[in-house]
């Protein structure tokens, strides 16, 4: 089995990073080969060129890579802060390179009309997310659009149907205790998701 | 009166670029001053940074020149494609990097409790977007994240409460005569929102 891990922040002692250290440790305890990506760390590129705004394959080796990777994956894993209500723009960037044609969707055969095709099927989704905001104001007051943009937009988008998300706050507020109760809830979420992916 | 305008496409002659051009035209015909930025042209780092994560004045003094001419501007226009139901990347990150603390939202003196104060009070926002989904599957299927995300996460967090929106759509299949038409309802918006900021 193999999964796909990306996190997002620019600190590297976040609680984000606990989360992703602790999630990819879960991982391979389990024998689930990861492909671990920290976005800042590798100075990803986020800025989609005029070229790919086509259907084409991007000329760009490591858009294609990643791309391979997330094809090849069974579980997709983002672990990022809510920065309004959105991932920080350098994850926004991996969305808009990385799910791209011909590899996440594509288009039917034959030109005109017609829906795009998911070509993320079968596989399994999990959005940890960390916020500032109490839960009832980020539902209430915000909507939180984060939960539409990744369980609709885009993996609803790419035919993957098995999403799992989680909101972690108020995470200025916390402390170790809590932060260590999260990163529990974290592991426990993803070890049920690779139940589901076992079934 | 003072507008900010900002575009995020990455083809010049992209038909977000025409919006652009007919709204700065029209801002200027109506002697409104206008800071216009093309995002991509500009070549714009959407990255913040890991200073800019607290709220003190950042050290780019592109970000403060962009935070200092949204406080000086009635209106804010933004300009952008439709991509997985949130911005570019590249507008993300001006996101990200030009609504901070302490120009356009603070944390109350006294520190902790209380929620963020908006600093945009009194100001006029408009979006335009234009997109390749049925109105119909944007709202019911995707359910529209990016009307919270402008109106509620972002304007309405700034306290900005006059709040306008259109999105074009589907700009794939449109002709020339419909693009004309929807050029001239983004203008008429804008006289409808410098109308309000009038009275």
């Amino acid at each position: 089995m193999k999964a796909t891990v990306i996190i997002a922040h620019p600190y590297p002692l976040s609680f984000n990073h606990a989360i992703f250290q602790a999630v990819c440790g879960s991982l391979k305890e389990r024998s689930v080969f990861v492909y671990a990506h920290d976005l800042y760390r590798e100075k990803f590129n986020p800025i989609l060129t005029e070229d790919e705004l086509g259907s084409d394959v991007s000329v760009d080796a490591l858009v294609n890579q990643y791309s391979g990777e997330l094809l090849e994956s069974d579980l997709l894993i983002f672990i990022h802060p809510n920065w309004w209500g959105q991932p920080p723009a350098i994850l926004k960037g991996y969305i808009d390179r990385i799910f791209r044609p011909p590899h996440c969707y594509d288009f039917p055969a034959g030109g005109e009309g017609g829906l795009p095709v998911g070509k993320l099927r079968g596989k399994c989704a999990i959005v940890l997310n960390t916020s500032n905001t109490a839960q009832e104001r980020e539902e209430n007051y915000f909507g939180d659009p984060l939960e539409l943009i990744w369980k609709q937009c885009i993996f609803g988008f790419c035919g993957v149907d098995r999403f799992y998300r989680k909101n972690f706050s108020i995470v200025a507020d916390s402390d170790e205790a809590q932060r260590i109760r999260w990163l529990h809830e974290a592991e426990a979420l993803v070890d049920e998701a690779l139940e589901n992916i076992d079934n």
